[in-house]
C-alpha cells in the first residue's frame, strides 16, 4: 500500500467508531494538514455508507490535530437511495478536534456533464513550474505530496507578492491513484492564498466545505486557488481542481484567519 | 416585531435546547424554504454564543421540514476569543431534519476591507425588474419576501431559458432591517439556477454552506446566483450578496439535485 493509503486507513471498532493513526508526514511544523484530516474523516464516512463517494464534506476545525492515534465517530443521520448523510468527528485525547457533515453518493465515472461552465484556467506546463523540498527527508508534507507551483502565484517567496489572493499548482500523490481522498487532500494543499498578498505565517482554517463533482482521471491534477474578500482578519479561499481530462472534479471554499507572523 | 422576526424567534428551554414555531409563510407547496431554516438554526447558535454573528454555517438537509413546532439542539464544541463553534440540529417529531455546523464571531460594522475582488455584477434597476405574487394572500413565500428579478435570468418562465445556470434578484424583507438572519434567508431565496437551463420542478438542496462576510447596510440586497457544473443529476449553486454600499456581505454554495418535473 502507498504511504497516503496507509496514512488515511481507518479500522472499524464497531458501533460507527473507527481508529486511525495520523502520519506526521502530512503535517507542517505547526499542525497536521487540514485536507489530510478531511481525507481520514471521509474514509470513515464512506466505510460506514452504502455509497462510494463523499460528494459533500463540511468541516469545522476545532483544535490542532497531533500525529498519532485518533478516533473517528460516525453517526448515520439518513440513508437514502441517492445519498446518505452522517455527522463525523475526529477525536484525540477524548476531545473533538474536527467536526464534519458528510454526504455520500455514488458518482458514475462514465457520465458526461449536462452543462459545464468555464474551461480550466491556463497553467504553465509542469516542467515550467517550481517545486520545493522540505529538507526533512520523508518527514515533511512537501516530500509526500508532489506539487509543482505556477511561478506567477509564488512571487511572495522572493519578496514579490502579486497583491491578489491566489495560488496554483499541479498536484499528485506518489504511488497513489487519484480518488476522492486524494481530492480531499488537494483542496487544502496550497499555501494560504493571502501569502500572495504579503501576509505571513500560518493561516488557520476555521471552516472548509468541499464537493466532489466527478471521479478524477489518473495523472496530474490542476489545483487553482483564489479569494474574493479579505476583511477584519478573515479571508475566503476557493479551490477548483481539474483532472487530466479537463474536467472539474472538486470545488471547495474555506473561511480562514489571516496569519500573524 | 416583524413577521420574519417572529418566524425566526427561538425560546430557550435550557441545556442548549430552544423551541421555534416554523411559519408556513416562508414555504412553498413542497416544503419550508431551506434558507429560512438556516436563519432559525443560526438564531439559536448566536443565542448560545458569546459572539454576535454566524460567520460560517454549513448544513445538511436530511428531511423536509413542516410548518409548526420545532426544537433546536445546540452543542457548544469550542468557545474562543475570536470564534465559537457549535453543532446545531433542527428536530421535528423526534427526528433530525437539518444538521448544521455553525461558527460564530463578531464582525466590526465599521471595518474597511483589506482587499476586495470584483465589483458587484451589473443588475438592472429595481424598477426594471419583475416581481411575482403567490396568489395566496399572506401565506406564500413571495408575499413575505420582496424580490425583484432580473428579467435576463427569468426567461425560463416564458419558455425561453437562457441555457446557463443563473438567477439574480433584488431582495428585502418587509419591516425587517437587514442582518445576519436576513442574509441566511437570502442565500437560498432564488429559484434554483438550473430552471434557467430548462429543468423543471423542485430542486432539493442536499448541502448548503454560507459565510457572512460583513454587516449589511440597510436597503435592497443584490443576490447573484450562478453555477459551474451540472452532471449526473447534481448541480452546484453559488450565491453572492452585495449590500447597498456595494460590499460583498455573504457568499454561499449549495449542492443540490436537479428536479424531476
Amino acid at each position: 500500500m502507498s504511504r497516503f493509503g496507509d496514512a488515511t486507513a481507518v479500522r472499524p471498532l464497531g458501533d460507527g467508531r473507527y481508529e486511525a493513526d495520523l502520519d506526521p508526514g502530512y503535517g507542517f511544523a505547526e499542525a497536521i494538514n487540514g485536507g489530510y484530516l478531511v481525507a481520514v474523516l471521509a474514509r470513515a464516512a464512506v466505510e460506514a455508507s452504502p455509497h462510494a463517494h463523499p460528494v459533500s464534506t463540511a468541516t469545522n476545525f476545532l483544535r490542532v490535530a497531533k500525529p498519532g492515534p485518533a478516533e473517528l465517530i460516525v453517526e448515520e443521520r439518513k440513508t437514502g437511495r441517492t445519498a446518505a448523510m452522517s455527522r463525523v468527528t475526529l477525536v484525540q485525547d477524548d476531545r473533538p478536534v474536527v467536526d464534519a457533515l458528510i454526504t455520500t453518493g455514488t458518482l458514475d465515472a462514465d457520465v458526461e456533464p449536462t452543462w459545464t461552465g468555464e474551461k480550466p484556467p491556463a497553467m504553465p506546463a509542469v516542467e515550467d513550474c517550481r517545486t520545493f523540498a522540505s529538507g526533512k527527508g520523508d518527514r515533511g508534507f512537501a516530500d509526500n505530496v508532489e506539487m509543482e507551483f505556477d511561478p506567477a502565484s509564488m512571487g511572495w517567496l522572493d519578496g514579490n507578492p502579486s497583491g491578489r489572493p491566489e495560488a496554483r499548482a499541479w498536484f499528485r500523490l506518489p504511488g497513489y491513484e487519484n480518488d476522492a481522498f486524494a481530492l480531499a487532500l488537494a483542496v487544502d494543499a496550497l499555501p494560504p492564498v493571502v501569502l500572495s498578498m504579503g501576509a505571513k505565517g500560518w493561516a488557520p482554517t476555521v471552516e472548509l466545505t468541499w464537493h466532489m463533482r466527478a471521479v478524477p482521471a489518473p495523472g496530474w491534477l490542476a489545483v487553482h486557488g483564489s479569494g474574493r474578500l479579505v476583511t477584519g482578519g478573515w479571508f475566503d479561499e476557493e479551490v477548483e481542481i481539474w483532472d487530466s481530462a479537463g474536467r472539474l472534479v472538486a470545488q471547495s471554499r474555506q473561511l480562514a484567519r489571516v496569519g500573524r507572523a
